[in-house]
């Protein structure tokens, strides 16, 4: 059996925690894996020396996961081709504006036998309807994609702070394979098979989040927050179960990717945060995204007009009352107290 | 079709925010049920006044929710006899500690198709295995009993912030009676008929906060806690499923009594606090009682310990290793570091 080559599209703060995860695994589990693993950084200049460089002596990403070494396999590439050429295992964790044009390039690279996993959070809404990440992947490269998400806030993670995460792969032998490379005692892996609840939780979570930041603003207590969340869970499910049909399972929303990652993102993250503050300034959503995220969109309320543009092509709006109310509220001038009165 | 005449048993915190509720319901649908509700008070002296008196003049309990008017058609009873007499529905919102007492004393005087339904929180465990306080009020006045439950901190009841609960009851017809004596614009309420369920996840809950609180004490972020929330969830319907079979429904985990409340009492509540400062300070539990409250017990570390005891006897500790090492935490000396290492 040939070793799988390990090749990580991505080097931002997550793809730097991973890269810490996957650079130690590799090397443990030499019975299975190259232990280099090639990681393609988008090159930039740091106090006039290029990142990759300082990446490749010092090992440390100190723009995106300052303070964190890591291990000395992890070998940073500016060029793409030349970071996947050849490789078996792909681990993408890129923001997802710039998948698209990596995997065209990336195309005719790759070891016959590739198999990719997707980190990226959100989902694609096109004219026919819903993407998800890992399809736009085999889409564009032809290769099976599974999924990994969870409760793992990156520099948590890249501390070593005990978490769990879940890989979804309809081929549970890849599960498998995946698992070896990202389990740790510290960084819990289960693998289950249903690839598009996994990454259907890591898109709607954040739409609750936003909820539950309109809630925190409003001034309810938890028991407020609690009834959002929970029935947040079950718009997330429902949504899946009415647009994936008998792919999505009940079980995926027990795992880490589900309720656990709802609950960080609904009591801590920017989601929350900048939805507080939309109620508590009545500025619009805009102006916040310029003045807390230095101009960066907001994951959560960008995925809440995605999924309203994707209900009200279906007339479904009324279906899925969380979604719909908070949608209203950042876009359409409807009070927040609605949170609480139409859900 | 004879108007329902609706007493409650019990007189704390929760049991005043829900006679606010029920004593407006009991108003508005006065077609279903009699205006009155007598409320069992435990009589006591608050500035040389009786409790009773106070609630029957001023309509407040000014000893456990100050502040809070209490509908005019609600009397305070201190004569337990007196005040269940003839009842048809009765509320049980007592300390556990009195449930058997005083449903010895009420043993006659119900009306003959009286049902109940508690809101106590807890498990009773018996040499014979576990008890819940529903099969108690049972056995002892021989009425069906229902359960209510959910993520309801009752001071934030008592002020209309919104939330959800859950009322488990086999009989469906008596459910929906039931959801018509609790039911408000602001305490949202689901019928389930999964009443075994329903207090399981009211009991157990609260060593998942034990465990939580510990991850706090640590230092652990929000990932680790999440992991210890979802992990608690899984091993309480594990738990269910095990020892009360088919009765235990993987639905009534998603309702408010399962992952809402678990999410708000591992986010504040006294189980969590405690635990936390367990871990920070040292000291045994009974001294931090003492201390944190006044020198009532806690809850949570009870009922690891009961649930240890039910669990050793069937040697079982092992597949459930939250709970068991929430209790070697506490009782055993394991360090607390285990929390995250042993689950």
């Amino acid at each position: 059996m040939s070793l799988e080559k390990v090749c990580i599209i991505g080097s931002g703060n997550w793809g730097s925690a991973i890269a810490k995860i996957v650079g130690t695994n590799t090397a443990v589990h030499s019975d299975q894996f190259e232990p280099i693993v090639r990681q393609w950084v988008f090159e930039e200049q740091i106090d006039g020396r290029n990142l990759t460089d300082i990446i490749n002596t010092e090992h440390e990403n100190v723009k995106y996961l300052k303070g964190i070494k890591l291990p000395e396999n992890v070998v940073a590439i500016p060029d793409v081709v030349k970071a996947c050429e050849g490789a078996s295992l792909v681990v993408f964790v890129v923001p997802h504006q710039f998948l698209k044009g990596v995997c065209e390039k990336m195309k005719g690279h790759l070891a016959p036998n590739a198999r990719a996993i997707s980190l990226i959070k959100g989902l694609e809404i096109t004219a026919e309807g819903t993407r998800l990440f890992s399809e736009e992947i085999t889409r564009i490269l032809n290769i099976p994609c599974a999924a990994l998400s969870g409760a793992n806030i990156a520099n948590e993670v890249a501390m070593e702070k005990f978490c769990e995460s879940t890989i979804g792969c309809q081929n549970m032998e890849d599960g498998m394979v995946f698992k070896k490379l990202f389990n740790t005692p510290y960084f819990r892996i289960s693998v289950i098979q249903d690839h598009v609840g996994v990454q259907l939780c890591g898109a709607l979570k954040n739409v609750v989040a936003v909820g539950a930041g309109l809630s925190d603003g409003l001034g309810h207590g938890s028991n407020t927050k609690a009834a959002i969340i929970r029935l947040g869970l079950m718009e997330m499910r429902k949504f899946g179960q009415t647009f994936f049909g008998d792919a999505v399972q009940t079980e995926t929303f027990f795992e880490s990717c589900g309720a656990a990652d709802l609950i960080t993102t609904c009591n801590g993250g920017r989601n929350r945060k900048v939805a507080e503050a939309f109620v508590q300034t009545g500025k619009p959503i805009e102006q916040l995204e310029e003045e807390l995220l230095n101009g960066q969109k907001l994951q959560g309320t960008l995925t809440a007009q995605e999924v309203n543009e994707f209900l009200s092509a279906r007339s479904m709006q009324k279906e899925f009352p969380l979604f719909n109310t908070v949608y209203r509220i950042i876009y359409e001038g409807l009070s927040p107290e609605a949170i609480t009165a139409e859900i």
